[in-house]
């Protein structure tokens, strides 16, 4: 069914899309081509097909960006349009009240990847972006995906090094499964200083249908004795989510 | 540059992306064949080497979807993030004190492109959708668009037939290019009734550094007398984006 060369192109297909990043969106031929590990003739005569197809466009400096056309093919069909847009209300809800970053977060390849993030400025620090991943173990996010999540997420979960990133990062596998516990069992997760120190993150599960978590719903807020009182906005919103949800 | 093979597995890959809708978002391998007019075989193998690379993702009920991967490559470096990123606050702010839709328009090949809308719950009708699209003569947002563009698109524009949604949507050359003049003059489009009777657009140009327009702010709300009051906060709110962007 597959052929070599098909397979060939989609793979580099693939690689030429990966090239660009959140930090670099524009890329001219020969960083792509450096990037995705392919010769520049290779490189440059896919990039032209790709800009044929609209999949990628050219700036007027001659760099190359994902194109508009494939940006519209894949929002208008996204998997995650139906969850972000049911979802929108209720993360507006908590911004108007809480103020700093309000975030829409699935499980995806074992870790959270996450669909939405409203943000306010000014708001405290935070690493998290649309599209962009982190650690199960350190964002509150992850947290509540991986305390739902089936038993062998979790044990590889347990099993992997667990990357710290402040003194209050859970670095141990006891640890972890502690605050799993804890968040099965209070129904949030409270993450004081996990990811940086100014940082609190507050997350609550989204249900669907089944009663299955699909997605977690939380705020970063500064890390301070304010930190408590948000934790009912976060888990109303995600409960009224996940009413709407069918959950 | 180009070799034929390669040119066609982009340009199937391509229209069984394309196969997938807002309203259809999942499909079964012989519909998106039918859709695609390829045949079943070839669908069948080219939509398992896109699963396998994780740009289309098999429900548990066999049907096809887009990927969540290819969803996140495109999100995270595309090409109209940035802008919208900029604008969620300033509509976020309109949406707080309209209510109904507001939406974030570009042009991209001789249309609307929407980039993002915000909806509350019972708002009047609407058709536009998070990346769908509208005629520029029917939409405020394409009637901003329009009216800021270069001489060939307005050619175009005015050269083409002009679809009528109601007896209000503007019929005529004369008509379309009496309201760009308007939109000129009094900088923004109000089109009460032009795609639907009890709907009323309004739209402000949003520009950027060099005082380019590139993109429309608009609402969609009931078409009747407290319309008129919608449009200083719409201007005010295009204005303050276009500050933010640097316009």
């Amino acid at each position: 069914m597959r052929t070599p060369h098909s397979e060939s192109v989609l793979s580099r297909t693939v690689r030429i899309i990966e090239a660009f990043s959140p930090d670099e969106p524009a890329l001219t031929v020969s960083e792509i081509a450096r990037r995705s590990g392919l010769h520049v003739a290779t490189a440059s005569g896919l990039v032209g097909e790709l800009v044929a197809h609209g999949l990628l466009g050219r700036d007027t400096d001659r760099k190359v960006r994902l194109g508009v056309r494939l940006w519209e093919l894949v929002t208008r069909a996204s998997p995650t349009l139906s969850l972000r847009d049911t979802a929108l209300p209720f993360m507006d809800g908590v911004h108007d009240v809480v103020g700093h970053h309000v975030q829409l977060g699935v499980l995806d390849g074992g870790e959270v990847l996450f669909l939405e993030r409203l943000s306010a400025p000014g708001s405290v620090v935070n690493y998290t972006r649309v599209a962009g991943r982190l650690p199960l173990h350190v964002s509150s996010s992850g947290l509540v995906l991986l305390a739902h999540s089936s038993p062998d997420i979790k044990e590889r979960a347990l099993a992997a090094p667990l990357t710290v990133y402040t003194s209050d990062t859970p670095a141990t596998p006891a640890r972890l499964r502690s605050l799993l516990a804890d968040v099965r069992l209070r129904g949030f997760a409270y993450c004081p200083g996990f990811v940086h120190e100014e940082a609190l993150g507050i997350a609550a599960p989204v249900r669907a249908t089944k009663g299955e978590v699909i997605a977690a719903l939380s705020v970063i807020v500064p890390n301070d004795a304010t930190g408590r009182a948000v934790v009912p906005v976060v888990r109303t919103a995600a409960r009224g989510l996940s009413r709407a949800l069918g959950g």
